[in-house]
């Protein structure tokens, strides 16, 4: 069953962001491959693989929290560019941010839209090419 | 225009909240009445009457913002009630919960969990009756 | 010069706020007395005995600090009853926690602005008796 | 090897704090029964069942964390009681909350100080019953 | 009279600091045009606006609150910027920072410090040129 | 004893980490000296030259914390080396840095694995050479 929520957690990183997420796992692979696997298996292998919310909601409660908390500007970016991949409009994304101001402040809300800027660049860039 | 911000906020509390929203307006009136009537007129009159979002998005973007800073329990029990109010289902905001174990840990989201407890067990009271 | 910084200490909490000053050190002594003591030595004797801000601007800066933060809801309510005691208006208080609602968010002012309320209706019950 | 992990989990818990851990689980019955899973399986049965560091070692850690996050107050409380059981002092472990006022500020150290002082008595009380 | 709290936002922020202020507004043109009228709308023409505390006071428990953060390094720069602008002296603001160890740590005092060092830095720069 | 306590804190900084606390110390001689002294004072010579817990446990304590708060990533890579200065081994470091993310979250824990990752790259470095 490790086995399966392993795989399970693969697969689920896979829809929600395949690039970003291999690259948060082989950038651990050498000083803490276990922390890797435990954010497959618990994070995706678990709890992204539960019913009761789809991802969009998901990845639009993972953005509302990584913006008001200010801490986890990397883990917000890699969000960001999921919440796109699981279909949610960049309208969506820049509302979830606006509406932070509200419960943790401005500067919440202005180094997150500026991450968006940067990732929403990004997607262009790649689409372009 | 400044009345229709307010007359606007007053009536986006009410879809959202009236009792709750209404306590909390009433108990600033003699402390600092304009930060009740900002949260009416800059929370709920701008913010929430934006489209972009259902107010079921916005709910539950801020159940998880709330949850993930651990600062804003009275708040956070507010907008559990507020979530019910415009629609989310008691899976929704327990699962939304649940996933902020991820992101800002398991004390965050016992904290938020027990809350909900909370509010589920007043609403089911009030039901009854 | 040790007991020179404690004594200084000692008297500066004095100027700021003598009953909730000896609160707290009377009630760590039989856990911490250490702490109460750097508190008091640190704190006091050292920091809040600086020159280049005025006693009025060192508790403003404090309590939109505390406010702020979210997570010292005991201390604030000491900061907030220094703050009147060193001469701050209860509107320059006010306005201090309002503005954080700009920097922190609403619940943060929220909660902030409600320890004012029972701070000040806790010093008009003393000054009427 | 899911039991397994479960198992192991509630193996360990019990070498933590048994009662602690049991309320915890037992309150989250009604309500979320797979956040108390998921504190077994993967808080316990994975990471706390880790080699690399003693039981006192990761003690000593999550109370220094918890004391200087200050937003998980009931938490801190169960890791107090935890610190004791697996064989932290006392000293270790007020020197330890002492410590972060460096890092988090003294309200932190505070508040946690406070705490320690709250579940030293009640383990007190409980010796001389 | 939107109109005139959007007007009057515009007069503040100049009166504040025209330059990072105009360039927040600018950077958000095309990703989040509506956050930054509502920082002019609400920040300024609101609350900055308001009377019983003097720009001084505004800006020194701003410094003080996001030093205190320490999750707003950007703004955090943009007010020490504008506390100078409206007249704090460099002592003033360094006291304000200083102060900061005992409430949010030694870390966050040392982060502000060093943004205050930079701006100090680019002031005297801009000034010899 | 004021002399004391700054020299037996530049003995404890030394014993810790020379380098980088003297680099801290420098880099805060034209901005704010004092906060440099009290660092010196207060944080080496008052607290971590107490007896009650190693050097060992006062570093594994810090990174803890650090780790969690999210806020203080240069001072973590201090003390990450710091820890390492003191004796605790690579593996102490990460299991700690992975505990936490059980408390305060996976960004938290990643982002300190990163940190970690940088500073052992460092130290191999300079062996190296």
């Amino acid at each position: 069953m490790e086995q399966n929520r392993y795989e399970r957690g693969v697969q689920r990183l896979k829809e929600v962001d395949d690039i970003a997420g291999e690259n948060v796992i082989t950038s651990l692979s050498d000083i803490s491959p276990d922390l890797g696997r435990y954010i497959i298996e618990f994070g995706f292998g678990d709890i992204y693989s539960r019913s009761g919310l789809s991802l969009q909601q998901r990845e639009l409660a993972t953005i509302a929290a990584l913006t008001a908390m200010g801490t986890a500007q990397p883990q917000l970016k890699v969000h960001l560019h999921a919440g796109l991949n699981v279909g949610l409009s960049r309208t969506e994304i820049t509302e979830t941010i606006l509406q932070m101001a509200l419960y943790a402040g401005f500067p919440a809300a202005l180094n997150a839209m500026f991450a968006a800027k940067e990732i929403f660049a990004e997607v262009d860039k790649r689409e372009i090419v």
